[in-house]
């Protein structure tokens, strides 16, 4: 656990700068808006250690790269999220020297993320080699309100000296990506061009052929007022640059305008893309900085009213959770049926893709009780409109009769992660998609979309798993051999827990959902069934079979469910007795040592406990989560929340405590050593379950909310907001018990 | 199986072009010299599908991609051989018209490797597009009197017409790789030259900057006399050609003969490497291509003196083994003490590196028999020189005490492979470098290995295991969990029984030769153990507690050894059930299907069995065997060379033939549809052994040679010689007995 930002219940606040953690606060203080987003790198040169990065949603790179002995079936490329053109750049010079924030003298550093109003701050001072002092101001935001757009606000002000300070606003395509071998380039120029005043710059992605515009317009004012330099301007391949200057005197302003747009191939035909960009940056020079920053004030109000989660007496954790909702609300708006939740979001390109179970099984209940249902349901969507390509990607695996099995990773339907343990056998996320066409029509009550889409989903997914378990003849049951669980430190194992169970539980639902069409459409039904092909008698009766006949394992003379075949042939031992200087021991030991050990990375009988609660005893809950749970090592971001929801359940409070905190403040306080690659943008949402399943306990039965509320001992009280079939619900608990209205 | 070859015993025959199969050829008749090799692509232009191939022994790249989640511990490369300089290369123009093998009117063609001799030989006729017909005659080798050179005799006789042939003799540094992402490039430009009939070309590998300077000299001859063209010479980046032209009448013949040198900096300080490459292109050209096509066939005569295997009665048994002789020792001279042999030898690019655990538990027999011991004893010094990178490669695994884990690939000793199921798993590698110790000594008496450095492979390999296995409280037994066995078609399995097998052999083996060595010299011995930190009292005693407590799986009430556990859960059938139509099923099933199902690439249980031959009654030898074979597919080459040796103890005629024709025909039939990769190098031991220890049943019992041959039924008598303890020892069978002498 790392420390060092300031604790306020809206805002992240870095004080002083911290040179060693300014990678991680790169991706803490990171802005998005959907559509595109940029990690906290400064505007002003830094030659110190960044991660650069600033991420247009949808536009990618498909690595072909073959090592090692490459599997048949394996997808035709690994998606990497791209480092695109910078647009915050602006060097600064004060007189002749030019200002570099790692070599310079710098004081009073204060950085902050606005969550309240959606923007970054910096202020500082900085003394030059000279002894030059200036004071810089920095506030920059990406547009909600006009998702193409951006803009930043740049203030220097001489503190002991009248001389001349020149700004450099420049727009840089020719990037570099860290996940790339030996620095190869992703980037092709396409265009570039520089006014006075004005830059843009046109890159496209290699192979994928994304076509990104980015459009720069620059405002100049002293002491408050617009002010006309001698813009010098030039641009060549991939760069576009302002150059201009002004006499300033000690203790007067100078603030420079940075208006920018980002558009891309993905919403404009190419040839019309300068066009678009030069409009947008034109809307966004017209309104003006305050103008746009009032905006974006109000879709963020817009935004907590619904989202926001009060909590008193507890400043930590009210940072924390908000921290959690900002970065969710900043990553997926749901204006787009194309996009999806990022695993880093627009923070970080680690993991590649942008759609992992992840969506499922941990974001939709968020978008589903803080947005508009559309919301949840475009998520659904999303996944029958790629039906196709799970059927396809089944089949080049050996499976027939219309079997689907969704991407582990994706960008656009296609598989495009290539690691065989998780590719061909992480196959539970199959069970997850199923699992939230469960739990929207459980929450929302819609259920229209078991015909439009849901049915298909449902099928192909059941018949995926009817044809991945085979008959053991030793042990006279149904077995699934070579898979792997949430669970992903251990791999390729039998007959794990949760697997078996999502696959037996989606054929269940799948014929409760074909027995509830044949209630209310028997027709379509027929119809469905004829495009399908699918035998009602068969294959009803093929699943019965397996539904009945599946091996589950079970550690005999308890109710300890068995994660998966040998576990207890290991090593046993609790998390806690490993050497702190070991953990997170993905970082400290080999893969092989990790597979062997009993140390669990997150949630696996217990994420399937989790899901299907009412199937379960008290008495087994328990006893599966005081036995799994001691071995759990967190190092997953989707595992904490899952252990604090059922903490809280269990009456765990101080644990339920503990599992809150590490899941809300996973990035602020790096639990993992890990935010510097970016934050864990979807566990985030799990968080947000955490108090709302969590303490709040909420639950949908009988189509009715229920709520079930546990006050940590840390807290005065909190308060929720969830909107549940058109009416908003709130929840308020304090010491003296609970409200709902 | 894919026959197009014709039998011949001395040779390997293609006629008429077989265009599908070219690639395949190109593989197939490969030549090579120890230092460097090249594939069978034509000279003359050829826009067909060709997999272009040079390769120059030790020369690597190191590839860094990381894809997918990088796990810890993984090396820092993947050595990938590289395609280098195309020395072969010679433009032909018939009058204005330039031949191109792929696009021309080709007939009575004829591809010969003639394997007594050491040369490629081609002929065929051509017609161009105006209808000129020429005949064409190339002869070429890599030579093995001097690695240094190689030579082409390029003739071209006009038909039906009088005109003008033109040459275009050239080095292009400027190649790709197949198994490069986009086509990167691996190699920079560092010199190029060309003067009148002479050429050079300097490129230098990425990263690892080898420099690989190539050079040519050209004659001319018209109706068998030298002839001085008029000499046109250029040279850019990465290429030199000469191009000049001559009359020739209809039925003259014209011959171009290029001489080529190949010197890398591996044997030469940079700055002296043109003059290295210079000199070596000039022996050869004073040499003459008579005489150094002579010396071949000396050279060639000396290594069949030993190494030829003859075989009565079945031209294409006896082709085969010669094949696989020739190829052997194409691959391998045993000159330098850096090299390995590659899996691919120098005929194609496949899996990387140069040092795989097949030198030992394959190689290493062939070259003890064929070779003076001293090419066996290098390949051991070998391992033992790279045993502080293998000691390295523990710790960094996270294993102490002077652990040694040597890696599944290498160029030099670091680990160079980067799939985890391999690299962290398939650990029994260590074992057959332990085991080939033994054999070594066996095999030849010489027992100083031990001392030299042989003592301190053991302990480091014993220590590796002694940490690897844990105790299991379920079991009360030591296991070994996540390990990869050597059939690969199972991953991360818990307790193979190999793995386990060979393992506990390591730590009995070490303690013998520490008592041996006490006898020996125990104050040598002594100071050792000071210096390897040994404790003979605290180790020994554990190893021992390991040795008595391992677990191994039965089935119960057989004398099956369980490959691995969970074995029996699978569905169990033969190999000859499977579709033909989706065999080999590596190039058919995705990976998961292929881990769930039972079939097994190559021997596994079978490798313990054959190794450790003595340790099993016959009705477990066979037991084993008749359980195991039917469902393994041999998709790996090192597979039906150990099920030819069981067979063939064990009786079984037929499946001792069948399984000798796989092995030897491996490539030449290509069984699995993968020559066109490159050959099966390290398997061709596998092959030689199939006859001497199966057919042949040598064994060494007691410092003694003793034979149990047995005649295969196809067969009229077959012979062999081999080299034991300083005599050679001729074994004749035929079908009235066998004779030594």
């Amino acid at each position: 656990m790392i420390k060092y930002l300031v604790t306020d219940p809206w805002k992240i606040v870095e004080e002083g700068f911290k040179r060693k953690h300014h990678r991680s606060s790169e991706s803490i203080f990171s802005i998005g808006n959907g559509r595109f987003g940029q990690r906290a790198n400064h505007e002003e040169k830094f030659t110190g250690p960044s991660l650069q990065g600033s991420y247009v949603a949808g536009v990618y790179y498909p690595d072909k790269t073959r090592v090692g002995w490459w599997k048949n079936g394996y997808p035709e490329y690994f998606a990497k999220v791209l480092n695109s053109t910078n647009w915050i750049g602006i060097h600064v010079w004060v007189d002749e020297e030019e200002v570099d924030f790692a070599t310079c003298i710098t004081s009073n550093f204060r950085r902050e993320l606005n969550m309240k109003e959606g923007f970054l701050f910096r202020s500082f001072d900085i003394e030059m080699p000279s002894g030059k002092q200036v004071h810089i101001e920095a506030t920059r935001f990406c547009s909600m309100a006009d998702d193409e757009t951006a803009a930043i606000r740049y203030s220097v002000t001489p503190l002991n000296f009248t001389g001349m300070i020149r700004f450099q606003p420049y727009l840089d395509g020719d990037v570099k990506s860290h996940d790339s071998n030996y620095d190869e380039k992703f980037w092709e120029p396409i265009h570039h061009q520089a006014t006075a005043g004005e830059g843009m710059v046109v890159t496209r992605t290699r192979k994928t052929e994304f076509d990104v515009a980015t459009a720069m317009k620059v405002q100049l004012f002293l002491k408050g007022k617009e002010v006309s330099p001698s813009y010098h301007f030039s641009s060549r391949e991939f760069f576009a640059e302002n150059n201009f200057e002004k006499g300033v005197n000690q203790g007067e302003t100078i603030t420079i305008y940075k208006y920018v747009s980002v558009v891309s191939s993905l919403n404009y035909d190419k040839e019309k893309l300068i066009d678009a960009a030069r409009k947008a940056v034109a809307r966004a020079h017209q309104l003006g900085f305050d103008q746009m920053l009032h905006l974006q004030g109000k879709k963020w109000e817009e935004i907590w009213k619904l989202a926001d989660i009060v909590i008193e007496g507890d400043d930590e954790a009210q940072q924390a959770i908000r921290f959690n909702i900002f970065h969710l609300n900043q990553t997926y708006t749901g204006e787009d049926s194309r996009l999806n939740i990022g695993p880093k979001g627009f923070t970080g390109e680690k993991y590649g893709g942008s759609t992992y179970w992840d969506t499922e099984a941990y974001c939709i209940p968020f978008y589903m009780s803080t947005k508009d249902q559309r919301v949840a349901r475009q998520l659904l969507t999303y996944r029958f409109t790629q039906l196709p390509r799970a059927i396809e990607n089944a089949a080049k695996l050996g499976f027939t009769n219309g079997a689907a099995l969704y991407p582990m990773v994706t960008m656009n339907g296609e598989e495009c992660h290539n690691e065989w343990e998780i590719t061909f056998e992480e196959i539970h996320r199959n069970g997850a998609i199923a699992y939230a066409i469960y739990n929207y029509a459980k929450y929302t009550g819609d259920t229209t979309y078991f015909s439009e889409g849901g049915l298909e989903v449902l099928v192909g997914i059941a018949r995926f798993w009817a044809q991945r378990v085979h008959w053991s003849e030793a042990k006279k049951l149904y077995v699934m051999h070579g898979v792997t669980g949430p669970n992903e430190y251990e791999n390729n194992v039998n007959n794990n827990w949760y697997t078996s169970y999502i696959a037996v539980w989606c054929m269940k639902y799948c014929l409760e959902v074909i027995d509830f069409l044949r209630k209310e459409n028997g027709a379509l039904l027929d119809e469905k069934f004829v495009a399908l092909a699918f035998n009602d008698n068969d294959e009803r009766l093929q699943w019965q079979q397996i539904i009945e006949k599946m091996y589950f394992g079970k550690l005999e003379g308890t109710e300890i469910f068995l994660q998966q075949d040998g576990y207890m042939d290991k090593v046993l031992m609790k998390a806690e007795e490993l050497n702190p200087a070991e953990r997170p021991i993905n970082q400290h030991w080999s893969w092989d040592r990790i597979l062997r050990s009993c140390f669990i990375k997150q949630a696996d009988v217990l994420q399937g406990i989790y899901f299907f609660e009412e199937d379960f005893t008290a008495s087994e809950i328990k006893t599966n989560f005081d036995f799994y749970e001691p071995m759990t090592v967190h190092e997953s971001s989707l595992s904490p929340c899952v252990h604090a929801i059922l903490a809280a359940k269990l009456g765990y409070e101080e644990k339920a405590y503990e599992m809150y905190m590490r899941t809300s403040r996973l990035d602020l306080d790096d639990y993992n050593h890990e935010a510097h690659e970016g934050l864990h943008i979807t566990s985030m949402a799990g968080t947000w379950m955490s108090i709302v399943q969590g303490f709040g306990g909420m639950r949908v039965v009988n189509d009715q909310l229920e709520f079930n509320p546990i006050l940590p001992s840390q807290w005065e009280g909190y308060s929720f907001n969830v909107l549940f079939r058109g009416k908003v619900v709130n929840v308020t608990v304090d010491k003296s018990g609970f409200t709902t209205h």
